[in-house]
């Protein structure tokens, strides 16, 4: 079954996509243009009740909220692709945990909390002094979720020296944007947003 | 193991509770009290390097994120207590998906988002009239959410009508504020916060 992504351009969207690359999960995008409100049409708000993107659908099961739809595919498929919770109920734990601080991008939203942003990457910049990777040594959803706020960072609104003053923090940058899954949501969906 | 939960007094450490009373696991209380910055103390930060409460303490294990931790519990101890997560993965998915709208209330929040709150209130009550609870006809981790931010309307700012003026989110509230687990909370933790 292949799963629908309605989408794809927007901000979580993303994040559900290079999910399902990561867990080798076939899939196909539905283009849902906000701007001429189609995302407020009949048909998708008995998807998504609030006409917010992303939803997917996989047979007769529909899904909403990027977060959830993340963790039902690396639950789902647990064995195939990369193992995206860890390996034990414990690290489980710790990537959920790390997971909660990978916010959407969104200028307002960084700009009135750039103190607060730098303080986190402080704490990321001591963790990954230790670990690899955020929730322990093995990359996870909790990695994955800071995708797009590193992009944000790095390319759109002149706020590299946030990763790239942290020693640790821009070596971590570098591992899991090179992910050969995230280059590729790039490569399919290279708008900013 | 006794879990050791620390705060109890705030916000979302009532969720935490909740959830230990309804999964039957054994824990005590260790309060951190931020008026005399004690979320700051070198120890405490040692958990929880933010100083934000709740963070929870389970033998070698510790924790932070309400959200994290309720659902570690909720998986753990699946088959002990109540199952908060229902039976498939499928069920899961959608218990996820209307955990994202459990807000911590917060008047400001609330005030702010009156017109989206009363949106999602709706969406809730068209919900309600097919299944008896929020993410199907099974208590869950997307119910249990919503129990302070549904207290918080009722007692603390006036806002009865949002949920009395819904038929059945009104008939949904009675069922899940009469939880014996909930009653505990309130009783040993009356303050509103």
């Amino acid at each position: 079954m292949v799963v629908k992504v309605y989408g794809p351009e927007y901000a979580s969207c993303k994040r559900v996509i290079v999910t399902l690359i990561e867990k080798e999960i076939e899939f196909e995008v539905v283009d849902i243009d906000a701007f001429k409100n189609e995302n407020k049409s009949l048909d998708y708000l008995k998807l998504q009740p609030f006409g917010l993107l992303p939803a997917i659908q996989d047979g007769d099961y529909t899904l909403f909220e990027s977060r959830a739809i993340i963790r039902y595919y690396a639950e789902k498929y647990k064995s195939q692709g990369t193992e995206l919770f860890g390996k034990t109920m414990e690290e489980k734990g710790k990537v959920e945990q790390c997971s909660k601080l990978g916010i959407t991008p969104d200028q307002k939203v960084i700009q009135e909390n750039e103190v607060k942003l730098e303080k986190v990457l402080d704490i990321y910049e001591e963790r990954l002094s230790t670990n690899k990777y955020l929730a322990g040594d093995f990359f996870s959803l909790a990695d994955l979720s800071h995708l797009q706020l590193g992009h944000y960072l790095l390319n759109g609104v002149g706020k590299e020296y946030m990763i790239r003053d942290r020693k640790h923090v821009s070596a971590w940058w570098d591992v899991i944007s090179n992910r050969p899954s995230w280059k590729k949501v790039l490569q399919l969906f290279p708008y900013l947003n």
